[in-house]
């Protein structure tokens, strides 16, 4: 969490007796700045979630379609409103690896909204931007909007390399979702935001959810958090690579099967007869188990890069558990 | 706004790096000491309108009653999730009160989902609980959701005679209404709830919106105010009374027709042939033009109460404008 977002908030602590700017116009023109695109192209939210939710009222979805695994509020967010959902299944044998199959599924399917998390969650599996295309071709022409979850890219060594936003001008149809949970490492102050050349949608985004959305202090905290986010995300990416790096080389050494998550995580699979939560939380460690997504079961976690020090304790600890086998 | 809401953020502001307790638990508590409820019975959102834009799904609406005039978030709420939309006409002859008149309306469009705000905005009318009883009664056996908009009561001299809560028991039917925006001046902070006693209710408002409603920031700015807050609402009862009756005994000589408020907002009719917002705004004074409330026409202005130099520039401003007619 940067500094200057905490000098932030608590200079902005004294004007909680206004209402924000239901149209965060300070905080929308320095994410424009930041993502290179255009402030009316951006809709601010109470965090990613909050945008996830109004999305398929905002298109008035009727089917969408998702991956599985993948984040769980797609999903929820779809069912709220009343949208059928169907799951295309990622296979472990090619290490959730989204391909043509998944276009062809959509093309059976025939859904009005795509979701695709680029890296997924919680795989941290990346998609190649050429398949991207391919499919905000093939959902332009079926008249169905393609949402790419970035919330995590920010994370990714070549995140220029896989980012969607250079099809936003060209495809009015892509809707992009970026979180300042995950960049900033602020999920305190709920705030995400959607990126999408469609007046209409964003129109339609303020419409379909509480007005106000982002409060003085998440607005606030948001403008300072893009103050030099550049090199801070720098910062944060290398630190995150060389750690979860050093993190994989032991699990794989202690014989746990790994896959190749590009983000902030990593992402296991636990070859042996115990639950690795559990085992964990014993030693004041937590880990997020995925038994809960869709196309997973109970042999997979998500594991947070955290401090040095946290993950040297993670590590020591799984080695203790290991050997006691 | 409470001083101590502002220590709490500041407080807080260091926290960001963590999430916010999706349940807001130790808020809920403080809450239901406050309200006098169960802490299960209460529910925390990214303002009220958040809470209002969970309900018509959460309980799956499909035909949502309510009054005009009246506040415009239950409509686009009730819109959103593609409810129908029903509105029984106050009328200006008897001051825009509710009768059982509304109970008749209920009973012949059989709604799933009624909304009554009370007092209601922009009129600030206050709705008596017999009524409110006799709606509830009717609602239960129809299988039909109340929701009752306190949100402006506790600026009412007589609150305890004209909550709903002491049905919430009885009627697990009944949704009330609250936020920290009007009892606390604490609209940049974004913070609601309900409360209502059915269980599966609360269950669906947390899944019909997204995950953790309530940051940080808010939850500790809603606990700080709770401390001490019956002699703040005491102190702002009585100052906005007194405020209230000197502007509208203003208002009155000076020949604008004064509907009885009873909460921190004038209620007024324009006899004369120009546009006061238009007028005041030029003096740097900003009202609240209630042409665009179903019910009213843009002869209805809502005035809020606001700081004792304020209000007296008010009455100078429209006792100027007056005389030059």
């Amino acid at each position: 969490m940067p500094d200057a977002v905490r000098d932030a908030i608590v200079r902005e602590a004294s004007n909680c007796d206004h209402y924000p700017d239901s149209f965060s116009r300070r905080l929308r023109e320095k994410i424009a700045a930041f993502e290179k695109v255009r402030a009316d192209w951006v809709f601010c939210g109470n965090g990613a979630s909050d945008v996830i939710f109004r999305l398929p009222r905002a298109v008035q979805a009727e089917k969408v379609m998702l991956t599985a695994p993948t984040f769980s509020d797609y999903e929820r967010a779809a069912r709220s409103f009343g949208a059928d959902v169907f799951r295309h299944r990622l296979s472990v044998t090619d290490g959730f690896t989204l391909d043509s199959s998944f276009i062809n599924a959509v093309r059976r399917e025939k859904p009005d909204m795509v979701f695709v998390c680029n890296p997924n969650n919680p795989t941290g599996k990346l998609t190649k931007t050429r398949l991207i295309k391919d499919l905000l071709n093939y959902c332009r022409q079926a008249n169905a909007w393609l949402v790419v979850d970035e919330c995590f890219l920010d994370f990714v060594e070549q995140a220029a390399e896989y980012t969607s936003k250079t099809f936003l001008k060209k495809y009015s149809n892509l809707v992009i979702l970026k979180a300042f949970t995950k960049t900033f490492g602020l999920p305190g102050i709920r705030l995400g935001y959607a990126l999408c050349a469609d007046d209409a949608l964003i129109s339609s985004l303020y419409f379909h959810g509480a007005d106000w959305p982002v409060s003085n202090l998440a607005q606030a905290a948001g403008i300072a958090a893009l103050d030099g986010a550049e090199s801070f995300i720098k910062q944060t990416v290398e630190y995150v690579s060389t750690e979860r790096a050093a993190i994989e080389k032991e699990l794989i050494r202690l014989g746990y099967k790994h896959f190749e998550s590009k983000t902030n995580y990593v992402f296991l699979q636990n070859p042996y007869p115990y639950d690795l939560r559990e085992e964990l939380d014993k030693m004041g460690i937590r880990i997020r188990p995925c038994g809960n997504y869709h196309g997973l079961d109970e042999s997979f976690y998500r594991i947070a890069v955290s401090t040095n020090q946290n993950n040297f304790k993670l590590i020591s600890a799984i080695e203790e558990i290991t050997r006691l086998l």
